[in-house]
């Protein structure tokens, strides 16, 4: 989909006492229906890019694909805003279940923090500590982001995710929607074959429940944030082995779950052992 | 609802090259399961204060209700994130309605750019023009604003929208879900019969075309952001009436539709077209 993503706008400019007319490029924002076998499955508000690899991902993050050859045929209506998917896998569970709260039998809220059914179903845990990055490599992959988010710079509305391994971006992606950008990572790993084990996830925005879910449904291990993270993302984080380093600011970070990937931290657990 | 929406963690803080154990306050994320009538109608992810306006706030947004006499019953299970709701206008229709797409007749996409079906049934469009304020009283709300949120300054986690008239802020609410704030300030309006019209919001964030909807859906003229808005935003803004100002850095900022509610900007037209 090669829609055009930003719109140039004509309005009134207050600067220095004075009102100017004047041109401003603005982020599109588009509906995008996903029907699955006929039936309408989601209406996703997005940046209207990427879109075959924002429905794979979002599909897959909610259980309704395991793997992209579970999808029979996908095509996108452009200017109508549809994603129309055919998969022998569909069952209309999977639509009951969207929006339904995962609630355990012992207890109201779910001890393990998780908020939908779907989620419960497809987040993934990450007990092997399979990659580990310096201080020095998160301060850089933040800094990545941040130079890769052009559209951000440009009109001040969207989000950047990015796909990572220790040593640079593999894929950013920009969305107006926060969740949107990682289900087109997602969607992009699925079709191309990329393994996200060992990889990481660099966020331009606060790490919610939301976000550290998907993070998990993809099967990072890491999430960089230059944002604050929430208690539930925390406790999500704590249970599925999710390394969490939030507000990346020039050289300075906090680390809140899971420290043993980062390597002065294990280094220094090492020689504590040691000595 | 007193629970208690920041606590205190353990994390590892790295600055000038040193690791060390330090507290944070972390902001709480809390699901909530909204049921009508018995019915699980949605669960909204929210930090958990003033979970009784949210819901009156959205159960008006999504048409369920027209005011606040609507309910006839209305309890908080606190621990276990429910809230109870009994009314005699609930339809089965609503539940149906909530996520799905709304598509007019002529084309895919709405002219109009609504999204969803029940925004098309509650929006209010905004025709007349009941409140003028000049850009030092956007700049001076817009600051307002940044000082009633005290939770964003401890956590860096949520958003604040606030009531406004031009001399002041009338209520602020903080949420780390953009549109529970706005929820939150439509349910305690419909509770204390508080007259939107001829009020303004200022919101911390981007304006989106959901925030722009729920601003139409609240009944207020005019909404004011230090971020930028989307296309869409400003296409429905366009249609309904609503101005909108972004951009408010120091003492500039851009007016995108309907500046006639500007003071400055409706003074030089008026003496345009005399002179």
């Amino acid at each position: 989909m090669n829609a055009e993503f930003k719109q140039q706008r004509t309005m009134i400019r207050y600067e220095g006492g004075q009102l100017e007319e004047k041109q401003d490029l603005v982020v599109s924002e588009q509906p995008i229906t996903v029907k699955v076998n006929g039936e309408e499955f989601v209406t996703l508000v997005c940046t209207p890019e990427y879109v075959e690899d924002m429905t794979i991902g979002f599909l897959a993050s909610e259980g309704v694909i395991q793997q992209y050859s579970d999808i029979n045929e996908l095509w996108v209506q452009e200017d109508e805003g549809f994603v129309h998917v055919r998969t022998d896998r569909w069952k209309p569970q999977h639509r009951q279940l969207f929006t339904k709260r995962y609630i355990t039998s012992c207890c109201g809220t779910s001890r393990q923090g998780f908020v939908f059914f779907n989620d419960a179903r497809t987040a993934k845990r990450m007990d092997e500590v399979r990659v580990q990055l310096t201080f020095q490599q998160c301060f850089a992959l933040m800094d990545g982001v941040q130079q890769q988010s052009e559209l951000f710079k440009q009109t001040g509305g969207v989000h950047t995710a990015a796909l990572c391994d220790p040593n640079g971006v593999v894929l950013a992606r920009s969305d107006i929607g926060r969740h949107n950008a990682l289900d087109k990572i997602y969607g992009w790993c699925l079709k191309n074959d990329i393994t996200p084990q060992g990889k990481i996830i660099a966020f331009s925005g606060r790490i919610s429940s939301e976000i550290l879910t998907k993070v998990s449904k993809i099967g990072c291990e890491v999430i960089l944030s230059k944002s604050a993270p929430t208690e539930l993302a925390l406790d999500l984080a704590d249970h599925l082995g999710i390394t969490t380093v939030g507000f990346i600011r020039g050289e300075s970070c906090n680390v809140y779950t899971h420290p043993q990937r980062l390597k002065e931290y294990a280094d220094k657990q090492e020689s504590t052992v040691l000595f």
